[in-house]
């Protein structure tokens, strides 16, 4: 039932726009969900997503500047007076007010700030500004509903519906006592099936999750997910209510974590888009492939070392590329695995007892393997006997260390504090080459003798 | 305000288990979270959380049984009777419950659902064991507010209240008519700030969000995220209201699907976990490996067909391993960015106009890693004009290839219907390897003559 945007209805949206038939383009739009919009939006030229912009209702166009795509929005903000920007504000959540608005330059900000309608919504929104954007502070929106452990239900009930106006979805009912600290929560199932004579006191539940404005971003998610919230509170350093964070805030979250890992692994540094300019996926991917080059220049000194074995023994050098795979791909599995048990906190054992059973893995791994290689060179490749026990050995010995390397350094860059993904892709393949190589030719010549 | 668990308090726990110290347990890990009792139970052996299992009551035990590893969950049920299985599913909900029958070996399964309480609830268990888990249908619940348009609010609210007290989290109340045909929802807010003597008719709002029976998970994540939806109603064939799907459930199948594409980048191709058995590593990995070995022997077999270089041209071997990794990291880069469009759905154009995007792409990060090559083998590596520009050329020209290979066999699984993911990772670095140094020596050839 998701509504599917068709090249034919974009081409007569831009038709319609050529025409200048505002109306008509009103009417198409009136019952297509803000975010099917900003999809459309996308799909047009710059001018053609303003006008699309400037035709609507301020309802509809502040959920779509949330929706669009940064950039098609950076261009859209700076069409628009700080007023309209302000008015678009006033119809957002001050969580989502403050992102926009912190995307804004610095002398726009105050400007649109001072523009905003409502006072209480612009002192929340300023508030929200003060807060890193990767914390739970950078998180939060201010619309939550409170009631105070002193009152008794009817009061809380009426005091409830004012609030509950204020705020998009209800999820919890906190409770705080005079001084604004957290006490505790009430169930919307408590709502609908308590009877109003109740005190707030006796029906409270005196746990509650929470979180504090500083804890990271990933870290709110991870619990979370962990204790299957769908809205958490937020206190300050005294324990006052400031906030809460909603699940669906969290869902970006993750999806934006995943996304970046993804890309870490594949040796792409910022987060980019199939549609972004050539420019900023070069920014993202050349960084990774100049490593890779630096990489495979020592790889090359390293076979420089051992030329001599070019004329006696040539075929070695046809093995290479087959070692460095091999090394390239057993570190990058054993890497994604430990990024990823880093991620989800399921790693548990000792460093000593992760070894060992790193080790036995690449052993089995590596022996089957080998044995394949011993079997297709001898079949396929018509390789001789010290040629064959050599690429076998340095296959088996490449594997282990590759596992190895791939396990350790994730596990080391967080031990001191850096993430841990960035050893994933490139980075653990173009050490891995080095590695593979130097280990394959020393066995050669240990075998071979040159 | 996440509880940790540390080894000092794991010792406790084991040294109050092989004392039998029952009592003191259970008051131990009376306040403690089901999610982290779960945790702490993936912690201990077999037997010690099979005995924490059975001194816990079935409130909490229930919600243990999800949270917790699925290995322990097999253990935990073997030692269980069905009645005593049954007990826990009554405390849970129905998806939830039928997850874990869905577990069972077909014969248990039976046995357990005849031993369940409530029938009510044991015919929704049912039901929801006709759908596959991977879709709608599978991942709904049977948990949730209706009311009908014909009635007033009176008789809603008292109909509604009956009706909360067996659902954990009220979203959204539906509306459906006499066929139980979706027809609508009421918000929660409506509920809060509407006057009590309004009819249904008049506050329902008939716009509401809905997928079938059988649409697929990875859909219905993408349409809540896309539409910002905390709950979405479940619809059979018919139009009828059969069940709902909760946000927590789609944080799941994001965080799932986000897992398994990372994995699949990486060459891992089954859903596995660091501390899984090292059987069921090799299983997950090997195929991999085995792959890149048998692309490895046709680079072997490629460089063999060029061997008459070997006497004249050496050197050239040198690079091999340098020009496989250049293409392996454009490739991973060019598939990645096309496997995380198409799963997000936000890559526009034509396929022409893509192409030509990754030629330009392409040309520009060759030309400037060719030039950093030609200046880093002319200082370091001391090469001659002829080599230079034999190995420019290629790593331009490999660089081109590769990108064109990874944006494009991702485009072409997902035409074709398989999961663009398979083409990341071991897959692209395998193809381009090979695609790589054919070009290189067949470069080379025509420069060098040989």
């Amino acid at each position: 039932m998701e509504f599917k945007i068709s090249r034919d209805f974009i081409a007569q949206i831009e038709q319609l726009i050529s025409e200048n038939r505002e109306k008509e383009l009103q009417d198409l739009l009136e019952d297509i969900h803000y975010a099917d919009i900003a999809e459309i939006m996308g799909e047009l030229d710059d001018s053609g997503a303003i006008y699309i912009f400037h035709i609507l209702d301020s309802e509809k166009t502040a959920e779509i500047l949330l929706e669009i795509d940064e950039e098609v929005r950076e261009k859209i903000l700076r069409e628009l007076s700080s007023k309209e920007i302000a008015e678009e504000l006033d119809e957002l959540s001050t969580d989502d007010a403050a992102d926009i608005i912190a995307e804004l330059p610095q002398d726009r900000k105050e400007e649109v700030i001072s523009e905003l309608v409502d006072v209480e919504h612009a002192k929340d929104i300023v508030d929200l500004l003060r807060y890193d954007e990767d914390s739970a502070g950078g998180l939060m929106g201010k619309e939550l509903v409170k009631v105070n452990e002193n009152w008794n239900v009817l009061t809380c009930v009426k005091e409830m519906r004012e609030q509950a106006a204020n705020v998009q979805r209800v999820h919890s009912i906190y409770v705080v006592d005079d001084e604004n600290r957290l006490k505790g929560r009430l169930s919307l199932k408590d709502l609908l099936t308590t009877s109003t004579k109740t005190p707030i006191s006796e029906v409270y539940i005196p746990k509650v999750d929470f979180v504090k404005v500083d804890t990271p971003d990933v870290e709110v998610a991870r619990i979370m997910q962990k204790y299957d919230l769908e809205a958490i509170p937020v206190i300050d350093e005294l324990g006052r209510l400031v906030g809460r964070i909603t699940i669906d805030d969290i869902v970006d979250v993750i999806k934006e974590e995943a996304d970046k890992d993804y890309q870490l692994a594949a040796g792409i540094s910022q987060d980019v888009e199939a549609d972004d300019s050539i420019i900023e996926l070069t920014r993202a991917r050349l960084p990774w492939l100049v490593l890779a080059l630096l990489g495979g220049f020592i790889t090359v000194k390293v076979m420089g070392l051992f030329d001599a074995a070019m004329k006696a023994h040539g075929e070695l050098f046809f093995y290479t590329p087959l070692i460095a795979a091999m090394a390239g791909n057993v570190g990058v599995q054993s890497s994604a695995i430990i990024v990823q048990g880093i991620a989800n906190n399921t790693i548990s054992g000792s460093l000593f007892s992760r070894l060992i059973k790193e080790v036995s893995l690449s052993l089995l791994n590596g022996t089957i393997l080998a044995i394949i290689l011993i079997l297709g060179s001898h079949f396929l490749l018509d390789v001789d006997y010290d040629l064959g026990l050599t690429i076998s050995i340095s296959l088996i010995s490449v594997i282990i260390i590759a596992s190895l390397i791939g396990t350790f350094i994730p596990i080391l860059l967080n031990k001191v504090g850096v993430d841990p993904a960035l050893a994933t892709g490139p980075f653990i393949t173009t050490s891995n080459d080095i590695c593979g190589i130097l280990i394959y030719f020393t066995i050669a010549r240990a075998i071979l003798g040159f």
